[in-house]
């Protein structure tokens, strides 16, 4: 079936203390946006990427393209105030009944298996939501003060959040909500199950400094 | 009011795919329980430390104990199976009304301003947790599936978990149970609530090669 990835980069740089969004800074001399597009790129090659970019970022997105891929299977459009109004745009021009993985921009460490076990997923259960154990013990703040949660039943939510168009166009058709932490949310607020897949450690989102320097180090161990 | 530090370094090193408990790993050529204890030591001039080890790596303890610190205020004992076990240990020294932390001998980077909050909110309230706002989405799983959790009432949760003796050494003979997955879960099955107060994004657990190299950039910084 045909593929498309939205790739969200709309973050424009303030929790980095930089001026550069994180999505372009670099590591080992490329942008953090070229890994992310080149796995997709490289893992099917029948796959369309919609990245959507802050309106003010767009020109330097295009030279990410235009530099390293040169290829016509990455548009640009333009993102939105939230995350769900960036993807709703995206996901305009999703134009054939298709897979669609939503994917952070800033989450470039995820390998080629993960991607394919969405996409086989999604094929056969309509969803696939990568998540991964907690790692710490964790708690819920209640009325009467905070309680313990049993660990082994929470789990970290990734990208590519993973979806059959049928369910995805017509569950982004309904009205913003301030729960729409994730695209998730949106297909249950449609009123849709959604289906989770284990996900990677080492599928991080790039939002400290500090994430970066973890990056390079396991750029470096891939390559 | 006198205070002892209870640092669990229970870990024999399996997960790190090392020989050498990821605890005496160097970080610019020391130990990470050296920064561990030094931070304690540094907070608080009254402060007993009550280190927890493996039996096999007491030696190796003693070694950084005689080595950098060369003062009577550490003691070190034998851990234990579990968790609970090695705390139990350690607790068997705490001979004085106090208020005792309990802390990850592999979270090397906390400050003492935290030390210091929790000591002041364990005098007013008897416990102090600290737990930082969860960075990622998360969900439960259900008996029908999965749902997302409301992000803003979910904490992860650190280490030193500080209490008054008074509340930690009876709570720690009540019978053992699986799901005591650190003290704040020993102190609630004992019968008492627990008050989280605000934790550290730099105070990680030590437990993957990568953490090794985000422990030595978050240090350097510190320097």
């Amino acid at each position: 079936m045909k593929k498309y990835a939205v790739i969200v980069a709309g973050g424009t740089g303030k929790r980095m203390q930089n001026d550069i969004p994180k999505q372009f800074l670099l590591i080992n001399n490329k942008p953090v946006l070229f890994y992310t597009l080149n796995v997709f790129l490289k893992t099917f090659n029948d796959l369309q990427i919609i990245l959507v970019l802050p309106v003010e970022f767009m020109s330097m997105g295009r030279e990410i393209i235009d530099g390293y891929f040169n290829n016509e299977r990455i548009i640009i459009t333009a993102g939105g105030d939230t995350r769900f109004q960036s993807v709703k745009n995206g996901l305009q021009l999703v134009v054939e009944e298709s897979i669609v993985f939503v994917h952070d921009g800033v989450r470039c460490l995820l390998s080629p298996d993960l991607i394919k076990r969405c996409y086989d997923q999604a094929i056969e259960t309509g969803s696939a939501i990568p998540a991964i154990a907690i790692k710490d013990s964790v708690r819920i703040i209640t009325d009467e003060g905070n309680e313990a949660l049993d660990r082994s039943s929470i789990k970290c939510i990734q990208t590519p959040q993973t979806f059959h168009s049928k369910i995805l166009l017509p569950a982004f058709n309904i009205d913003y909500k301030d729960k729409f932490t994730d695209e998730a949310t949106v297909v249950e607020a449609y009123g849709l199950k959604v289906f989770l897949i284990e996900g990677e450690e080492n599928n991080i989102k790039i939002t400290r400094p500090v994430d970066m320097l973890v990056a390079e180090k396991l750029i470096g161990d891939f390559s």
